[in-house]
């Protein structure tokens, strides 16, 4: 059944496994899984202490990783591994929402934030053939966004700029992960727009009443990741369109890693560092 | 090419007029006008003394209105017409989002409220074919919510009928107008399900982060009555199922409208008032 074999490059995306049975998982949402516990994590999460010594899954700091074929994703021949390891998370969070929201060539998509996150948006969106709009605090990251696909760069601290983008926008990718206010970027939303909110923030960013939507019959949509088939599919339409994630790689070192993860804190990394386990980790028997 | 003919009883929602050339006029939401002044509200707007003594709509305290064709919606032949009438305003109100969401026949809808709006949206989605729950704090409108077609009632104040009712529904309608926490509703709601905005709350009722939505994939959405020609199909639709809003008609006199007004301020309507003005005005030369 599985397009997989025996010597392809297999993929693990944010989990490994769920429960299979649920109306979600029956859906193909395996990332929603609402049966007991959810969707297995790949990092971070419980798990046996026989299939990981310390019970919690390593995710990309492992050197292999044993997984049922029904939740790997076959990696396209020729693509770039390490640049398209990223995709399993952050391209599919992208691509999911647009997807489902029914985001179609032609339209307006405005990107909120030039991360990790946010390049994929550009380059996928780009590659439906949507019009994109990269708004960014950064007027150095103007010349990078046009590369990867933007149209426009609005800078969110510039209000001429911000008020000329009003009303023009039918979706909104919203990358921003930390607590900001959505009202400026709402106000960029054509009537019946929606910001897709995939930037986990516990407290702000929300608007305080429904004021805010009514008016203009916007939307905000939570979203994350995607399950395995639509997975597959990103993967298979990056390949198409020759996307890959832009990524730094370094070594499966202690050192190499405090210091790529100094430099995320620092928003100083463009677009993702990968870890080149194959390199640099010592072989399993 | 409008249908409405001489001799038709003609009706006139929320707006009388908007600016006709603006994006959201050519496509048919007129109710979200973005030409200056928007939308032309048929109450409390301001609008040119030689059209109305004092320079504001009047809406239903009106004897006679002057609307043009563009603007008006044809009522059904053997409607009621006083009971069609709230139809224009809370009638739209369900019609419009259930469409533009794409509610459809066998899906779980649930209604928050039942008041002027929500039997509405009780009586709209049944018509649709949805399996209607409607989420109340008050048990005496158990009846009362069944005899319009829903299938379920769920009192909100209920933990354990709350919980029983967890992720059991695609789409929430909304129609609670003063402050409240949503999160119970929110946990109703399927993964990638919808909770539909219409009370408007400036403050209050959102989720205060992003996390609220992200894990299930679950989606807010605000509504504002809707356009033109789809109160006409709405309006038609009804005629087609049988449905009118359920009403207390009362004269156009001082006392009478004070004591609506005081009962709709206790929530002791059911479920809109309709001032007969044919009958208790005094007519116009």
């Amino acid at each position: 059944m599985h397009p997989i074999q025996v010597g392809d490059i297999a993929g693990v995306g944010c989990f490994t496994d769920s429960c299979r049975s649920c109306e979600e998982c029956k859906d193909g949402d395996e990332n929603l899984c609402s049966g007991t516990g959810g969707m297995q994590g790949t990092y971070g999460a419980a798990c046996a202490e026989a299939k990981q010594p310390g019970g919690v899954t390593q995710g990309g700091y492992s050197g292999d990783i044993v997984v049922d074929e029904s939740y790997v994703i076959k990696v396209p021949e020729n693509m770039h591994v390490a640049a398209a390891a990223p995709l399993l998370c952050a391209g599919i969070t992208c691509y999911s929402p647009f997807i489902s929201h029914g985001i179609k060539a032609g339209q307006n998509l405005g990107v909120v934030g030039l991360g990790g996150l946010g390049h994929m948006a550009v380059k996928i969106g780009a590659a439906m053939g949507c019009n994109v709009t990269v708004i960014t605090r950064d007027e150095s990251k103007r010349e990078l966004a046009l590369s990867f696909g933007a149209k426009n760069v609005v800078i969110s601290t510039d209000k001429v700029q911000m008020d000329a983008a009003a009303k023009s926008l039918h979706f909104i990718y919203n990358s921003i992960a930390f607590a900001h206010d959505i009202h400026p970027y709402l106000n960029l939303l054509k009537s019946n727009g929606t910001i897709i909110m995939v930037g986990g923030v516990p407290q702000g960013s929300m608007p305080a009443g429904s004021f805010a939507l009514i008016p203009r019959n916007l939307r905000i949509a939570g979203s994350l990741i995607g399950g395995i088939r639509q997975t597959q599919e990103m993967i298979d339409f990056c390949a198409k369109h020759n996307i890959v994630c832009s990524i730094e790689m370094i070594d499966a070192t202690p050192e190499a890693v405090e210091i790529a993860w100094k430099r995320t804190i620092a928003s100083d990394v463009k677009f993702r560092f990968v870890i080149d386990t194959k390199a640099t980790l010592p072989k399993l028997a």
